[in-house]
């Protein structure tokens, strides 16, 4: 399947660039450096850089431009996990098979890590010494949609709602702005940012805008649905998680089929959006489908 | 007192300006945004946005382009000071005279209100709608350096060292490094951030830098001190509270004289570090003393 090859080749890439721009653990505040790593380098899909790096190439740009933009994003993604984890949030042991920041580091050095990550992420997006320049404009149109998706706009207002609504029927509109909101937010600054750096025309931008909203959203159900069908091994965390807290989920509000049936309706409306699109949209053609094939 | 009127004038612009540009609580994420505002408007001082306009000023910018920094650093701050409360970490119940944000929202909304008053920082500093331009490449030179003075360089470095050493003996070095990345760093960056926006030439700003690391060296010292010796009316805080934790301070490792002894040799050479600037960077001299001579 030639998605896979271009998914672990990206993915390598971002490894690379991640390990080389993050700082080692040294000095007196070692330990939060270590907390940090430990987080960012667990194993993740890196799913947000490589919609980045795919989202540049749609437009004719280049990865490499785009590589201290695109892993700013999985910071920003590793921080949330991390704060996420936490025992006054979802209170998780086990992430990707491994114990939770705040149970390998202890609760304060996780707050920090995750803290740190964020930071991070906006000192990474604006360092000059690491990547050929990236046109201004662009960049600080970047910094604040980035910024704006993260925030209480975006991923933590979802969360608020998330944790909120813990265990109480709500109605549709509530999951789809929980969804929206916490995933499908930084899901959209992803690809958006990476064509914005590429140098999309606006139209482009508004089409690929599109496109991830849509996937960003087939993403969380596609997450819940896991959740439900998922099998533990390949998941590196337990099944389950989402009934026995009461999360509101797209499953629990409106039932699996009706969820996989948004779910369909969603990527089809993704791989639309990028009608106008050359073959170099492709691999966002190709993550659309594996969004909702994906088995972890 | 000249300065005094100086530091109420320029409050004022900053309180007007952080109401303008902060979202209502509105929607269905308006817990968090009632939390963010409950930290944020809980009657600082507004010493870095203030600090970011003298600079500006110091260097013959006009104050009314560094406005979204200056806020920014000032939701900055604020976050830095929702987590630092938080029973994981220092565990303080009171703020300001007012119960912390945690106590008052809880401690997940807590969380999430510190995570969203930092992301929002890095947005204030990008939006386009709200001043007149500044130049690209002094904000993009401003948004890295505050985002490193925040993290794991800075802020979040100071701030894991120092919960670290609480009830430790400790060498000077460690008291110094506490201070000069969980306060100094911001401060710094505060006043270089608006020197940089004012267009500053390299000498001043280098300048500048020292200023701001030595005042910012000297605040902390005189936090610690207040803490020894302050008004627990005038503060709105407890008093001797350091000690009770067993916190790394000046006056735990060097003793109060020696503290003092610091604290004015710092004060001296920030307002030298000025020598060569004219009378616009006076209140840059005012606050330097004022640093010390605070009752609050």
């Amino acid at each position: 399947m030639e998605l896979k090859v271009y998914l672990e080749k990206k993915r390598a890439i971002v490894e690379e660039a991640l390990d080389r721009f993050f700082p080692r653990p040294e000095g007196p505040a070692s330990d939060v450096i270590e907390a940090m790593r430990y987080s960012l380098f667990a194993g993740g899909k890196r799913l947000r850089p490589i919609l980045c790096i795919a989202g540049t190439a749609s437009v004719g740009g280049d990865e490499r431009d785009v590589l201290p933009v695109a892993c700013a994003l999985e910071l920003i993604h590793s921080y949330s996990l991390i704060h996420d984890d936490l025992p006054a949030m979802d209170d998780d042991d086990m992430r990707r098979g491994k114990p939770t920041c705040h149970k390998a580091f202890g609760e304060a050095v996780a707050i920090l890590a995750g803290d740190g990550l964020l930071t991070e992420a906006f000192h990474l997006m604006g360092r000059k010494d690491l990547s050929r320049p990236v046109s201004s404009p662009a960049l600080l149109k970047v910094i604040p949609m980035i910024a704006s998706a993260s925030g209480y706009q975006g991923m933590v207002g979802g969360q608020v709602v998330d944790i909120q609504s813990e265990g109480k029927e709500v109605e549709a509109s509530v999951v789809e702005f929980i969804h929206t909101h916490k995933t499908g937010a930084l899901i959209t600054a992803s690809v958006v940012s990476g064509a914005l750096i590429g140098g999309g025309s606006a139209g482009q931008i508004e089409s690929i805008q599109s496109y991830g909203q849509k996937i960003g959203l087939a993403f969380q159900i596609a997450d819940d649905i896991l959740d439900i069908e998922g099998d533990i091994r390949t998941l590196g965390k337990g099944v389950g998680n989402d009934e026995r807290k009461g999360k509101i989920t797209y499953p629990s509000v409106l039932g699996l089929d009706k969820s996989k049936e948004i779910q369909r309706a969603m990527i089809k409306g993704a791989v639309e959006s990028l009608g106008s699109f050359d073959h170099r949209a492709d691999p966002l053609r190709d993550i659309a489908h594996y969004i909702i094939e994906r088995k972890k």
